[in-house]
């Protein structure tokens, strides 16, 4: 798991507190402890798995006494049907963590799917595809890390660690040349600067700048052609802006480097995954 | 504002801690302290909003000094176009809270959106729209907040305030009557019994337990139908699993009393609202 | 253990923080990390356990290396002179946890002893005990599964989980009809409806509005059983207000369903339980 | 308020999301926001204030737009019939922050009550009443602060602050002389060693030893009055074990310098008060 | 303050949760709440003031009711006898205050002073001065912060912000040119690549490899001086290791781009400044 | 270890949060899961090793599966070359609680070897050697225990746990003898009460009222033998002020019996411990 065990921890814990606050009032009830169960996870839809090592932790947070075995791990491609783990264990951990678990891997899963499917549109061309800033509150890492399973690159992670140009920023500063040398003197020899435009003559004020990105907000494919064509190499290009399913492997033949999407974060359409228990 | 406020922003800071970090990189450098701007918020779609006082509480914990003026409350259907808040005040505060304001307001819209289409489309019948457990990590509050926003009702909250009988429960303990008779034992007066049914014998086991809600299964129209002719109101029938905007309205006129759905809190379509910043 | 571990978890390092701060500056500065001893809990009354697992814990987070072997479980009647459990290992870990488990183990078992108390009282009519909402800051789960552990059940968790209808809700609103109305167009179809009333007259009321629950304020126990007269099994009936030892089992005859008492968590005598370490 | 504001509004914190935990399924889909109301708190019993402070700030935590006149502060004896506090403002603020706000000032007013009652029962004696480490999770400072408003005095805070020997650490250090000269030579110069005696040879081998305070371990008035002569002033000595509203007087005329209660703060009995919503 | 006033909260309330935990002995119990004094804070010595606006904050989290004016702001050089800040109001406040604010402004200000003095030490050169990750727990954002405010740069915030390659992950990987190639496949656009090397034969292979950066371990300004030639600024050079106020100048005057110490941060020399409550 | 594990964990998670945030760009994008390593701690210089199990600790919470063996604990003398420990495991584990391990055992075995350095200096004497308050936010615990570790004693540990009155508490209630009275009449029985001297006659008024501590603020060699004549043995004696390596025998051979010194907290050299990783 390369996120961090307490950042995964903290996670789980607030689902668990939201989703039993005091028991679970059927089973809790009804279940006694040393009542085990059988159950597994199936696929029931093409996709990518990822999330899995998260799911186990779940049960471990929520009763233990569970043994889960992952058949699937993040990143593979799964086919409807497909057996993903198995879960021996106590039937009230089961039922306790069931939904926690599922709530969080069928989110990460649906993500990693998605990116997938863009990153396989695009396959071929020199292009990226990329998350952006777009994230749901407390879930940045999740669904980042959700992106990279998914063959996705990760865009910067928050405001800190690259420097964005917008026009308000461009605006509040007297132009591009002025934005950039002011932003040089200040920021630290790690951090990158991308500048967004809207133009071409805005793109070649830019490059003329040196700066490490340069972002194409809601250009044409014909504008992203002349914009690769005018940079020839000296800087990356990312296109951003209403980029779908449909348009992703056109604006990748354009040249750019990267393509980033909001929607692979903000607006996920989950993967649909069954806990089943084993009838007896 | 219904929700607590300590709640929403714990939500808020955790979402600025993780998209700020340390500092903006661009604004902190290049955005003098007392540079003021004019925006506004504008709807892009056709939707309802929701979240809108979040929002506004965003921008006065990521470093204040904005007039945040609400047009469109919480609620308010608007269309493309609409100007939904005027925010004048701290260029650096606007710049600092964007990203997290917009990333909670357009998924809290989005859900409302969502809810309220299928309201709409079961406008006339007995049914109510509601949601399910089934939300993200952290923002179960949020979300079914935004669901009564949107029209909607709220299924219960979590594990403790409700007990589900399924069919996992039902067998460790020898069927639908002695479950029922066990969990009466144990459960306080203020909890209701919903047990989930597959079958109409099912069905009529669980009315002659007199339990309070039943869910009727994955099961088609026509035994949807005969549910409610056997039940005779005698119970809530609750119909769940594989609905859609394209067959809630037959199942809606099937005589159920409340429709539930996953995806309106797992498989959000983020609304999208854009912040402009006035050109000066 | 009902309550999850991390709830727990959290109360026990709060707890922890709260009685060593810093060092144990008696046990840390004079006893060996290898010096071993021998203790045992012993009921110093007659009661209820409550809480033992919580104990157990407390030992494991204070230093562990100690074995804590469970001789009666929660729900255990002990008397005077009773062994509850064993501990042996670390001298250290259990000098400095001892404060802390027997703090949250004699709360725990004091509420349980005195729901047993109540629920023996009331015992062979068809009244339940319950607690109320008056519970103390943070420790209301630990409270509540007490009192279940007691043989009592629970009211309502918290305000969300059912809808308690006070007269201020009702002026407000312009009668008991006239509110109930409004708020079964808003709550889920989860959430009990319970009224408080004063009169037969606002009883009727109740009765006629179909609520599930009725709570009988301050009434004697004539008014009661006219009221169990009236309602006939069509809502459940709550005795509330200045219930005690001396007269609860009057209430309970009046033949009402539910008696809730404040005192059970308000007003909490701890149950007399010792760590004794052995001498060698 | 002595109490720090960061340490208060996380227990108000943590109470109200126990209390509300998403919305208050009454008040909030009831009552209008702009609703207003007065209310006054009343004492129905006699006893001393405490936590009033608390209470005003439970109301701007819980939707604020109230405003709290303190009548009575913190130390005031009042009776019943005594009008505490005057509240006008938000219905649905008064609602939402009713119970929260009571639990803590009944709890916090039992204590301070039955301290002063403790306090007036030794009136006139050398012997000062104080607190013990026998508190609830979480509520130490809480607890120990209303001790003091009672007239009490606060007994060490936690294990850093002072080292108290038992007879576990003797043992473990082949007896007070040994063990109080090796804790010298550890514990820093500002924390004071109590020695628990159990015989008049122990006392005399503590007061050889020169520590600054001996505990009586439940002993006899009689023993305790040789303790005092054989003292004669060389050490604060204070009486433990089994004090209750009986004997505590006979027990202060010993001359003992201090005498402790684990009661004020682990049996706390409530102190009553109502908040009355006045009728318009 | 560019640092979010969330994170700078959650600093404060713990330092002074260590620092009065229950009330503050002396001052809660002697001072009356009414009482007032003037202090203002005076510099012991030549330095840079940094942390002024924390260190008002915390008399607003420590009871308020201090009017804090700063003379000096953040960046501020100062001399011996200055006065940074003119204090009026609660003398509680200011007393149960004064600690925490003054520790945190001495080490904020110990950080940019030390900083100052290398950054003028290599005045005139092209060497940037830059902090590392070499900080305390808890304390980065506070500690990077006060080496901007001294006129240094900050290196990476932390390993998600720019990727290091060091000799093990080379020697993991077989060799910079294996490793380089593969860490491009993973990383994304917005991530630097520096790599570490010993000698110039590696800093060669790192040119050939062109990434952005390339830190020289330990080298000597000779073979810094060598570095410079041979990368002729087609990467930035980061000088590293055993670099003090003694070498720093010859460090800067063989050409590299930046110089990192790690003493700016973990070993830092408080800032001398005092709080003086004026005498009436 | 002496503090408690959950506060240890605390520390740990936030350093690792901070150092890591999401991933490690470079180790968890090049070195696999299942790469091994054997590395090994070794000092660079003379002095007192503190903190060696938080370290391996660290290890634990960063990923674990490293076999961490102490080879010198807390409190060993190492000289430069000594391997302290010996960590063997996962090269990812190693590689990403490298910074956060050693940033925490620096700065602890800086304090310690600093401390140990003092009361070297002071061998012999009747003086023990002291922290102050003057700690760093979050970190009073580690750097307090890091000072007995070097040798020396801690003095309060907080506001609460003794009552030193300072010239503004004395003004404030006119002069030493009306402070400590009323002082006196509302401290617990534990809370020893220390007075800041500047005269020999503030000394002389002091001693009258029987303080336990008398600090002597900034005095001379000279008065303070004075003092330590004047008090002959009545009171403990703390010099305070402007002591350093160079003067600290002198003082200690006053005669006082305690030398507390700000700088051994607020101005921590960090002791120089490298981490290698073997070469295969």
């Amino acid at each position: 798991m390369k996120l961090l065990q307490c950042y995964i921890d903290d996670i789980i814990k607030t689902a668990l507190m939201e989703d039993i606050n005091y028991i679970d009032a059927a089973a809790d009830n009804l279940i006694p402890p040393e009542h085990k169960s059988s159950a597994y996870y199936i696929a029931k839809d093409t996709g990518v798995v990822c999330g899995i090592e998260i799911a186990k932790r779940v049960f471990e947070l929520s009763g233990g006494d569970v043994d889960f075995r992952i058949l699937m791990n993040d990143g593979t491609k799964v086919q409807k049907g497909d057996i993903i783990a198995e879960l021996d264990g106590s039937t009230l951990t089961l039922l306790k963590g069931e939904r926690t678990a599922l709530n969080i891997l069928q989110h990460m899963s649906g993500i990693a799917t998605a990116t997938n499917k863009c990153v396989e549109l695009v396959s071929g061309t020199a292009a990226a595809v990329t998350d952006t800033r777009k994230t749901l509150p407390g879930l940045r890492a999740l669904q980042k890390y959700a992106v990279t399973v998914g063959g996705g690159k990760n865009h910067r992670y928050n405001l800190s660690d690259a420097a964005m140009l917008k026009d308000n920023h461009i605006d509040a500063y007297g132009g591009i040349t002025a934005a950039v040398a002011e932003l040089r003197k200040k920021i630290g020899h790690t951090v990158k600067i991308e500048v967004e435009v809207r133009t071409l003559d805005e793109l070649k004020e830019a490059l003329e700048n040196k700066v490490e990105i340069i972002m194409l907000d809601n250009m044409s494919c014909d504008e992203m052609k002349k914009a690769v064509e005018i940079t020839n190499g000296s800087a990356l290009l990312e296109a951003s802006g209403n980029i779908t399913a449909e348009n992703i492997r056109s604006v990748a033949e354009t040249g750019v480097n990267i393509i980033s999407l909001g929607a692979l974060t903000h607006s996920v359409k989950c993967f649909d995954i069954s806990m089943r228990i084993k009838k007896k």
